[in-house]
């Protein structure tokens, strides 16, 4: 059955960015650090159309089994603003992504297969039709911070991955706080490592 | 060589302790549940007194291998204050333990081989007092944070270890705060998971 899944790469000190974030600073300062496995890897460069990298290694496979599990990605406005201007034309998603706002706007089709829709329901509503739209594929939570901290509060994800980078940030956007911890819990369901990120794959049991 | 090691088990939030910890809720609100995989294992529970537990598992052999390298304790105040009241007689270190604090007081011999010096100095000298009682085996900052963050900052430390238990605690003593990032950094020396914690060990590298 098709899974809602958050997956999310992290300082040691739980960050998904670094402070001072925003459309001419992606990621905040510090930020990019968090993923400096990530941009290694041939899957992800193929994703930002950024050249070639590492493969056959791990975190390489890691990246190739979350882009193929997808078939349709949830974010926040805020994610989106900054994605936009950063993104390359052939935005790095390559399905359907809805983006949660207030805006009306018609959907935006990228070339490379991503199309961005501006989604002005509540969160259960646009989770429905992500999951329709996704078939037997899963549904990523994609982020930021807040959206991914709504739906897990809402008890409607089933699973949750932490990729931790060995590095602290101190400051930023953080990821664990704003949780009802009674609403949900988490299952280690398996931990894979490499010498640059430590790899934690979650089910999560909501209450 | 002898090494200077931390080794703290935190919530996937980062915290050692809940909130409202004290001499009469040791470890705080929830605090305990960070525990949960070592109240379970026989060593630790031979440390406290408290009866028999499981052997035989990898969750067994970290705490096995952590109490056989240690040759003295660091600790502040607090964790003293708060582990006072609350160790049984015979207390769980079977070795040296410096306390942190402008008290005076004589040294108090355990049974069972613990001894707690109250030490006056300040961190560097406490420190070369503890290494050299430790002679080839290593010293532990046992705790709490702002011990930990001190030494961690002073550039002092040359391994740190956290057992990751998957529980949320929102609130309380924060492991991840008051660090001078500026001044180390870590590398991931090892990671050994189980279905009820996930075992980061590092090394530090000093700037």
């Amino acid at each position: 059955m098709s899974k809602v899944f958050i997956d999310v790469g992290i300082s040691l000190d739980g960050f998904i960015a670094g402070p001072n974030g925003g459309v001419k600073n992606p990621l905040g300062d510090g930020g990019m650090n968090i993923h400096e496995w990530m941009f290694k890897q041939k899957t992800f460069r193929d994703h930002l159309g950024i050249g070639s990298g590492e493969t056959n290694n791990t975190n390489n496979d890691i990246i190739e089994n979350i882009f193929n599990r997808i078939g349709a990605n949830i974010m926040g406005k805020n994610m989106f603003v900054e994605g936009e201007a950063n993104w390359p034309e052939d935005a790095p998603f390559h399905c359907l992504v809805y983006v949660l706002t207030h805006q009306k706007r018609e959907p935006w089709e990228r070339p490379g297969g991503t199309t961005f829709y501006f989604a002005n329901d509540d969160i259960f509503s646009v989770l429905e039709k992500a999951k329709k739209d996704a078939g037997s594929k899963d549904v990523r939570i994609s982020g930021g911070a807040n959206v991914i901290q709504q739906y897990l509060n809402a008890g409607l994800v089933d699973e949750f991955s932490i990729h931790i980078a060995p590095i602290i940030l101190d400051s930023g956007v953080q990821l664990f706080e704003h949780l009802d911890k009674s609403k949900f819990s988490f299952e280690i369901k398996n931990v894979i490592n490499s010498p640059e990120v430590t790899h934690l794959f979650h089910n999560i049991k909501n209450m």
